[in-house]
């Protein structure tokens, strides 16, 4: 592949996003499509000015001007500390290849294109690997100078790193401490409470943490089971009992169900619609859906302080561990409500389970790809199919399926892995949404690494040959053979996936579609079908990182990737900034925790690309530059361990200081009262119509927890304090 | 090597062991020997009977019974709970490998045995290599012998592991509940107290705590330095101060020195002896000693409940997880005086320094090793020393240099690791002797494994080519086909290490030898020079484990090594505790930390076990063992990470509940007062001899920390509350 082959492929790809760009200023002034492209501010009922003049069909960049102009503070108050993150990742990316790119530029370039004794052709018609270091002849005295650029990329990265995570570290307790009271600071989750034949959860729970925790204790809500199977035998009792009319107060057994509610001050009020309408008797009701729920081994507890709910969750309460489990609650709506109910027992099983599948997952997908990266060798294309033989000779066509097809083949087939590792990950059982989405980014994030770079490069030249886990000490020279003849595909790459990915995202392709449909075609006049979205992180982290990934391990030897990442890293700011202004809603939040997860892909990218340099140096035979990398790895790995000690407890625990201070603040101002009252009612599994405020009244449809899976859910209440039931049915 | 040769190793060993056994019975009624022998009697200031008459001249088994009828709780009495895990590895091991033995007598040995068509010579002078799986024909349908045996096995030692765990989990919890209170109990350590330009350490701790900690604080006491320089220098401050006489009181500047002692209620008496004998006023040695002792930014915090320390111990105090850090105090007895004040921020940087030099050690260790085996192939050191041909030709000299010379070659070199492992440990920061000791523990145990058994088997067959790292993937065929070739080495590492080291430990060959120096020839009188020794757990831990380790490798591929092994452990069974009752004095105790260890070592030795025989399954081409072998690591994996779900939180941390319990007891009993008064004095890190107990009074020499490194520690008291030294100077 040339250097005009590349600017083809580009050449398309600005093409395609310059129209999808305008496409989409357009379509977004359209008042039909408000739905698709203000779902946030249609969630939080802001009036949305739209021209309706002649001026909506005319292309303009409004967008982009008022996507720069956000800043930092208006996102934490619009997308929580998540999306500064995220912005965060694109900035880090962009002032750190920013430097690459200059260094490179001055330094890597002309070393790579003057590295042997060669005749040049005019620069359009040169191939892509003279830019690259497999240019750079054996022995050259001139690869001090990728060796210095490697120095310095790492410095900046490692300075700009540690700076970020300290701000962010600073910002995440800024957070924490200037947010209003949370009920999830007061509150810890207990699972795994042991069963008494004589009496039930609710009993054995407030017995004993009014014993152990007699000072700190304030009550107690136990979580009750409401899968499917329970709702159909609790709804064939229910019709049971309504033959038998009035005699179901008599055969309730009051010794069991009367102690299951004596779980402290908690009042329930838990009605059903249809038996509500029915019967109209408050009462009746409420009995019936008491026999209806029916306890699990598991409860929020709630504490007088902060600080005594942080000591019971982090201490070991009872010599057995696999009883009175506790954990920090999570916030009320980024509780994930089913998975409270799964037996403590099983989960450690269940994570086990789930590592070996993605294991599996991950190595049944080496297949597609590795025959999407057949595709772009193109002669042993026509080895396997030799009536494609005439097609493929053309030079368009073979631009084509070298240049463009396969990225956009692997695209498609990556789109498949979110929503599985997102049921992998809600299989696993984690007791919040945010901490699912964590969990399922982690997964994808090393899908990504694993299967667009290290078998693209590894199987790359020898196709079907899958030797690659032979060797352990080639793999540096192996993988220095390998990367910079790789590089080309992973230009591609950046180019359709990265480029093309950014402008669906801006399109929204699949809501606009529906939206027509429903509209248009089905001419439905109901908006709440469309519920709007949260932000899908464990898809675009990952997507990012993997760029990153990219960019570190290509700076120092094929430095010709680095404009388009700058430009992608760009665009990409750009965008989800606008995103996060009008498309998602910010439902749950993890507090910055998708920090760590960044610091480490990228400390293991810039690890990676050093030991790379390493094997190239050796492959070259350059010692000196050799002898300078080793001790630069042991400073890269010295620095991340740093940064460990440092900075990762605080994403991991609050500390005692801070929430004591909260408390006595609290104490002094006299907000405690309020504080336990509205305690009662924040977690509360089931909704009752009338409790609910008024702006989330028209929510309340049955939601299959099953199509939550994909991320995109379906948001039903904005305030932190609002009674919802995410995933649960009424 | 045939049959014939290993039993002449064997009759050998049995010959020197039976020899060293009966001089021990002899040695041990000598009564100047009774420090050497019955150092632990001596220190606990026991009388001992010994007769003077003829009788002391004649062997006689006495110890022997004794040992055997020692009860687990008089054990735990003499040496805490270690020393009962340590007889429990023994006794587990014996009951592991006697079901072994048998199911692989009855169902290997035969199948091995006629495993090929081939006339046996008489079973004296058949091959060794006869009685291992090498002999089975490949394809043989009787590998389901060997299967059905590895499943056996396993089985066994699973369901034991489980029991064993269980079991000492419960003698854990109830020797922490049944001991009389602990001052560790009510303490922790706070490291990285941050520096405050205008006050000085203390008062900011004090200021800290009683802002944050304010229901449970009660007192603190700081760390003082006291390394070689400081003395140095105090020294040289001391004198320049006498020259100055009383103007001293003057030029201390009262701002600073005055408020460094307002730490609570902790009353300091420390005297240094000449000074008192000099000045005999105690007001001016108190102020003087003030000026010489210097504050560490660490210091022990006592807090009013057990459970209050807890949780202070375990919460994160700050936002700042580098400053305020916490720890769970560890026994005055056990604590590490030098290491508290390692400033905290060098503490990670160290682990890694460690671990790095670990990993150095243990690569140059491999020249020696593979020296050593150089020696079993004959063929390959006459090739190196032509001149060895015409002795090595000897039948005698051959046996002796094949099945007997190496083995002792590789443990006189393997003495120097211990040592050298200790002091590792030190550097790494610790803040217990314990602690130190256990990572030493892993330190060696890892290496024993790796240079023992690896390294022994990937170059027995490839002299000095070091190529095992090439292939991963063919690592358990390599193991296969190495590992029974190599079971005539281990069968003969059994019994000369293994064995000897017995007989050695009985023997006490360095302390009897200075006894007799000091007493005979140097004509000393004073007793006090053999300081008592502690048990040294980080050499006999991972030499039993090496063994057990060797044990289940060879099982059901080699099993002639088995009756060896189950000798050693009878034998082990017998001595370690005889010098349990005898020998060693416990001065601190980890509490049986050491278990999980254990746990760990023969979980990854049955699975390693596993894999190896699968390797020999797939190059027999069985298929069915194989496929019967698989679901069995994944059990056996499964069942490691339910024991540590299970039971090793109880040994990383206290349950609340249990210590809430033990504070409600002694709050009701009215305790907590006298508890409190001697809190205070319990964490002294200079001991005034007036404070001490009558008892050990004679053991205030000056000791050298250095001396301590090995393990074999000088013991100064005994009793739990008692105020010491360990490795300070007074």
């Amino acid at each position: 592949m040339n250097l005009a082959a590349l600017l083809t492929s580009a050449g398309i790809n600005i093409a395609l996003c310059v129209v999808l760009f305008s496409l989409y200023s357009i379509l977004r002034k359209q008042p039909s499509n408000v739905n698709v492209y203000f779902g946030r501010r249609v969630a939080s009922r802001r009036r949305i000015r739209l021209d309706l003049g002649l001026e909506r069909f005319v292309p303009s960049p409004s967008w982009i001007l008022k996507a720069w102009e956000t800043t930092e503070d208006e996102l934490v108050a619009i997308g929580g500390l998540d999306a500064v993150v995220f912005v965060r990742i694109l900035v880090f990316s962009i002032r750190v290849f920013s430097v690459a790119a200059i260094i490179c530029a001055v330094l890597v370039l002309p070393v790579n294109y003057y590295g042997q004794e060669m005749e040049h052709k005019k620069i359009p018609l040169e191939s892509l690997e003279v830019f690259t270091i497999e240019n750079v002849k054996e022995g050259s005295k001139w690869l001090w100078a990728h060796c210095l650029a490697l120095h310095i990329i790492t410095c900046a990265a490692c300075s700009l790193l540690y700076f970020e995570f300290k701000s962010i570290t600073n910002m995440r307790l800024f957070h924490i401490i200037g947010s209003p009271p949370k009920p999830s600071h007061f509150a810890i989750l207990v699972r795994a409470i042991p069963w008494c034949p004589e009496e039930c959860y609710s009993a054995t729970l407030k017995k004993f943490f009014s014993y152990y925790h007699i000072t700190n204790y304030l009550s107690h809500q136990m979580v009750y089971k409401s899968g499917t199977v329970q709702k159909l035998k609790d709804e064939a009792e229910h019709i049971s009992n309504v033959m038998k009319s009035n005699s179901l107060v008599e055969t309730c057994k009051s010794s069991f169900k009367g102690c299951c509610f004596c779980g402290g001050p908690t009042n329930f009020k838990i009605l059903s619609k249809d038996i509500y309408g029915i019967h109209g008797k408050a009462g009746y009701s409420d009995m019936h859906l008491k026999a209806r729920k029916k306890e699990c081994a598991a409860a929020f507890v709630f504490f007088r302080t902060r600080y005594g709910a942080l000591t019971a969750a982090q201490i070991l309460q009872t010599s057995n561990p696999m009883l009175w489990v506790t954990d920090p609650a999570p916030e009320p709506q980024d509780v994930y409500w089913s998975n409270l109910c799964i037996p403590y027992r099983q989960l450690w099983f269940r994570r086990i389970a789930i590592l070996v599948a993605s294991m599996a997952f991950v190595l049944v997908f080496l297949i597609p790809v590795t025959f999407v990266q057949g595709l772009t060798q193109l002669d042993q294309l026509q080895q396997m199919f030799p009536f494609l033989t005439g097609i493929l000779q053309k030079q368009f066509v073979s631009e084509l399926v070298t240049g463009y097809l396969p990225s956009v083949i692997l695209v498609l087939f990556l789109y498949a892995v979110p929503p599985v590792m997102m049921l992998f990950s809600k299989v696993e059982g984690p007791i919040s949404r945010s901490g699912r989405k964590k969990s399922a980014c982690c997964k994808v994030l090393y899908f990504y690494i694993w299967n667009v770079f290290f078998v693209n490069v590894l199987t790359g030249s020898v196709l079907r040959q899958l030797t690659f886990f032979s060797s352990v000490r080639e793999l540096p020279t192996q993988l220095a053979k390998a990367v910079p003849a790789q590089a080309t595909f992973f230009m591609t790459y950046v180019l359709s996936s990265g480029w093309a990915t950014l402008a669906c995202e801006l399109m929204q392709f699949f809501p606009l579609f529906c939206n027509l449909l429903s509209r248009f075609i089905l001419r439905l006049k109901d908006d709440s079908q469309n519920g709007t979205l949260t932000f899908p992180y464990h898809t675009e982290v990952p997507r990012i990182l993997l760029f990153v990934f990219l960019g570190f391990t290509c700076s120092s030897l094929a430095p010709l990737i680095l404009p388009f990442l700058l430009v992608y890293f760009f665009l990409a700011y750009l965008v989800y900034k606008n995103q996060f202004l009008n498309v998602y809603i910010t439902k749950y939040d993890s507090g910055g925790r998708y920090w760590p997860i960044v610091h480490n892909t990228t400390v293991f990218s810039l690890v990676f690309t050093q030991v790379i340099a390493l094997g190239v140096f050796g492959i070259k035979r350059s010692t000196v530059a050799s002898g300078f990398t080793i001790p630069l790895i042991i400073c890269t790995l010295l620095f991340h361990e740093y940064c460990r000690q440092r900075f990762l407890p605080v994403f991991k625990n609050s500390s005692a200081q801070m929430l004591i201070d909260m408390d006595r603040k609290d104490e002094h101002s006299g907000n405690m009262e309020e504080i336990y009252e509205q305690l009662h009612s924040a977690y509360c599994q089931f909704i009752v119509p009338s409790q609910c405020p008024s702006e989330c009244s028209s929510h309340h449809e049955e939601k299959d927890p099953e199509k939550l899976e994909t991320g995109n859910e379906p948001e039903q209440t904005n305030g932190s304090w609002a009674k919802q039931s995410p995933g649960e049915i009424i």
